[in-house]
């Protein structure tokens, strides 16, 4: 490098806080997926574009599917041990993380602020990562969501979440499958084959995923970080957990719902069952840490960077700031 | 802002050739859609995770739909006169900008390096910005490419696109409609509402979508950069395109090819047209610049910063680079 470049790499670390967004790179990737042949359909003369030259397209051969998508932020003025990887909930894509609906900082922006390398995904059948036919190859049909149905069930009514853009939320979710973890746990896999040792934040349908891709891989994560978990990993296998900590954050208005409360008590449960075999897991409700009213979208509420510090502060605590 | 805040901006400014991305802002959101009420269906029982807590899914009620998604990253050493907004072709998302499938610098990362404001987006139902329901909301069925298929259709044999990492750009590729358009149009036309005056790049399928939303709003589009367009604007409205400067940029290998001589063609006598309305109208066929061995993914190819130079150029002698 040369005197130059040294000093102004100096230089933006040192005005990082004052720089919003000072990256020494930033880019994205597809990782994982496999192959499927197709026979037997009829061939296709398709016009992509109006008044265009017609193509006939052949559906027959073979298709590469269940790839995820996967776009990183790496600051210049880097403080974190390992990569931060932020999975997403179910329904939604990466796009959770990136700015609030009503327009502030989310947990990507200002992470990547923190100085933490961050890799933000879409998993498998979300966003930019596609979606394959079905049921040829996926073997259900996709679920879709009417605009009001999430706001019950995410526990929105009288919460920190920014209602008046919640209709910009309601954008952000796509369709889901509910036949397609076994992909997805696949897609996660080999991501964390690729960018770990690392650290993984996870939300909702993503619990399964964090926790499970942990068990597969032990020695690759170093911690993680279940936010409002929906799903767990696999209670034969905790013991392969019991050296990753493991911070579990729940909201605001459990008590009140109809579902959250058995939701948590399992997610605590498997917490309770990763420490009975020798690990060391915290579990926060963040009522009981002074911060109320936080919504499932704890990514998104008003005080969503209040909460991005508690996790800042619990991976302080782990050794894995410098 | 504080004196150090200013000392800091004026050294990342000076710094931001050597600090590979030094942003003032970045972020996403969503622009566009509308509702759509569905009835008669029945209530599904769903458990989202598997050992989850059922959830019943009322599937009728009001969904919002075809909307968009749009990320942007914001230089700190701002050079170019307006924003410049990057749309894709079919089949693909806002990834075709970035990172190339062999992992080098794709034409967001350039662009912005080069201090534009640039805005790069998935269409409606591309990507992140999620798709509806078929046939009740959406009118046709999606097309799913096998992973030979754009191959041939791109020209890709023998040109300068990375082949050995053909997988990854296949990754790429999600299913689209061909019966989407007007959606498309309807919110990239909210976009430019939104974030314009500004100069748009578009590629391929966007070849209609770029000249059909300068149309409709022709005092908010200051350039058109079309990169190898598949279709064009309206031909009754040419007139509305006479103040906004307009390039057209060709790869290689088109003569030798079944249907770009012809796609060609079209685009060429679109641009006549435009010229002949009083319009100023460049058309570049990169062979004839010197520029060799391009497919119709010239933003991915192995000479492709060659390619955004070029254009660089380009939108610096239209006045709208400082």
């Amino acid at each position: 490098m040369s005197a130059r470049a040294t000093l102004c790499m100096l230089l933006l670390a040192g005005c990082a806080a004052q720089a919003p967004l000072a990256l020494r790179d930033m880019g994205s990737f597809h990782v994982g997926g496999r192959e499927v042949t197709l026979s037997g359909k009829p061939v296709k003369e398709v016009v992509f574009t109006p008044g265009g030259v017609p193509a006939k397209v052949d559906p027959n051969g073979t298709y590469l599917v269940e790839a995820m998508y996967v776009q990183y932020f790496l600051p210049a003025n880097k403080r974190g041990a390992l990569p931060l990887l932020m999975w997403h909930g179910g329904g939604l894509t990466g796009v959770t993380y990136e700015t609030t609906p009503d327009g502030r900082d989310g947990w990507l922006n200002w992470f990547v602020k923190q100085g933490w390398d961050v890799y933000n995904s879409d998993a498998v059948e979300r966003g930019r990562a596609g979606w394959a036919m079905y049921p040829d190859i996926f073997k259900s049909e996709p679920l879709f969501l009417p605009k009001d149905e999430p706001f019950g069930r995410f526990r929105m009514k009288g919460s920190q979440f920014p209602v008046e853009a919640y209709d910009n939320f309601v954008r952000q979710v796509v369709p889901r499958w509910t036949s397609t973890d076994d992909a997805i746990i696949a897609a996660y896999t080999e991501l964390v084959d690729k960018v770990c040792p690392c650290a993984i934040l996870f939300h909702s349908q993503a619990g399964q995923f964090g926790f499970k891709v942990a068990q597969a891989r032990p020695d690759k994560v170093k911690a993680l970080i279940a936010v409002e978990p929906a799903g767990q990993g696999d209670p034969k296998l905790v013991d392969r957990l019991k050296n990753i900590p493991t911070l579990f954050v729940y909201g605001d208005g459990i008590a009140s719902d109809a579902r959250w409360p058995t939701i948590r008590k399992n997610g605590v449960a498997f917490g309770d069952a990763i420490r009975a075999a020798g690990g060391k897991v915290e579990v926060v409700d963040l009522p009981n840490a002074g911060i109320r009213g936080n919504s499932h979208m704890l990514m998104m509420d008003r005080n969503n960077l209040e909460v991005a510090a508690l996790i800042q502060r619990w991976l302080e605590q782990q050794g894995l700031y410098r």
